[in-house]
């Protein structure tokens, strides 16, 4: 396996994305950070408040992917249950973590708060994760293996994404080169696939855009060479200034 | 099985989401039709335009769920293999529909443009499927068994949705009481997994807001009875009052 390719899947977890109730909003950032340090970013799941699909998607997702992040379900409340079913995942104890339970004592003292049995919930972690700061309400996510479990509240999740973002691997960004074409998909679909089909080494996507009644796509060639990026986008230029004459 | 409970999955399709490249705007809208009428998203996964995958997640979720909705990947261009993915997860031969073919050519001819090879991909649907009108831009979508095949422009997958949506058995429509609580969720957390303890026919579920450096939360019950909603609801409000007496 070439050790440049880097994958991650995310699962977000939440009754309230899959009711319709709050719209997601942590996956997008997710997706361009990583996209930017060059992690692949291959599968997203949003899922419910349900111990069994924690369970099985988390399973199902750390043997694929170098790394997994999850959002959502570690606060206090009884649906909070993303900590514990990752424990179980990974078949390990959940339990109070001493750094934990002194963070959120002093944040509630700090703020003559009183630690609540639902508060200290939130110190509990599977044996022998490592914390991940939250600078913004205290109560820590954590690393256990290669799963990253962070808030779903969006301010959250990124100062967490921010925090771990350093400890990654990271592989090989690909370089891309995005090519506004004033056709729509119907008339290079023919020939982008024949530029497509011989340059294996470069990967040519077309997004079909509808504005005003008119189509028009936006072509987006990507390749981890520049050389390869180079020769791809030149003949999707040269086949669009083709067209435009009308050849 | 209760009879009353209909489920789906929603797959996305596109490596434009994956990258970052384009935010996901089909999934909430969705769950919310769904929740309208009373069937009940239970996942939804967001994947590259890969064949393996494709097929995969279709057989995996198909055989789960009530219904299958699909979105993205059926235009015109080599990225868009969806109706092929789709018919070799069902082992059915994908074949040009004589339907989708009239309507496309005589939507071409209409405006004066070349019905071209890449457009004549988009009439390609698994055998026996059932077509979806889309009155955006014509080429449709398709059902076959359990899976509805749908665009991913908003635009276009929120038509062919409506035009399904009379087709769907639908299912008992949970009711919902929102409350909006004042303290935060590590205040309400033990008192309010008390109350869920005790009305296991009740969904209550709670939503932490942090605004303007302050903790609030909405609490939200649902059941299908008007009587358990009710009565939890109304204990959640007893709960809520005794805090705010300071008891």
């Amino acid at each position: 396996m070439d050790e440049t390719i880097i994958t991650a899947a995310m699962i977000v977890i939440g009754d309230e994305i899959l009711s319709g109730r709050t719209r997601e909003a942590n996956a997008h950032h997710l997706a361009r950070v990583l996209t930017g340090v060059g992690i692949d970013l291959r599968e997203v799941r949003i899922i419910g408040d349900d111990r069994h699909a924690i369970i099985e998607t988390v399973n199902a997702l750390r043997a694929r992917h170098t790394y997994v992040f999850t959002s959502g379900g570690i606060g206090p409340t009884h649906d909070d249950i993303t900590a514990d079913a990752v424990g179980a995942a990974l078949g390990l104890p959940v339990e109070p973590d001493p750094a934990a339970v002194k963070l959120l004592t002093d944040h509630y003292a700090r703020r003559g708060q009183e630690f609540t049995s639902a508060r200290q919930r939130m110190a509990r972690v599977p044996e022998g994760a490592i914390l991940i700061d939250n600078p913004v309400t205290t109560a820590p996510g954590f690393v256990i293996a290669n799963v990253h479990v962070m808030a779903g509240v969006p301010a959250i999740f990124q100062a967490m994404l921010d925090n771990v973002l350093p400890s990654l691997r990271t592989g090989r960004k690909l370089l891309s080169d995005s090519i506004a074409c004033p056709f729509g998909e119907g008339v290079i679909g023919a020939p982008l696939g024949a530029i497509q089909a011989e340059h294996p080494d470069a990967i040519i996507g077309s997004y079909p855009r509808y504005e005003d009644g008119r189509h028009w796509a936006e072509i987006v060639v990507r390749a981890a060479d520049e050389k390869v990026l180079e020769t791809a986008a030149a003949e999707v230029r040269s086949m669009l200034d083709a067209l435009a004459r009308g050849e």
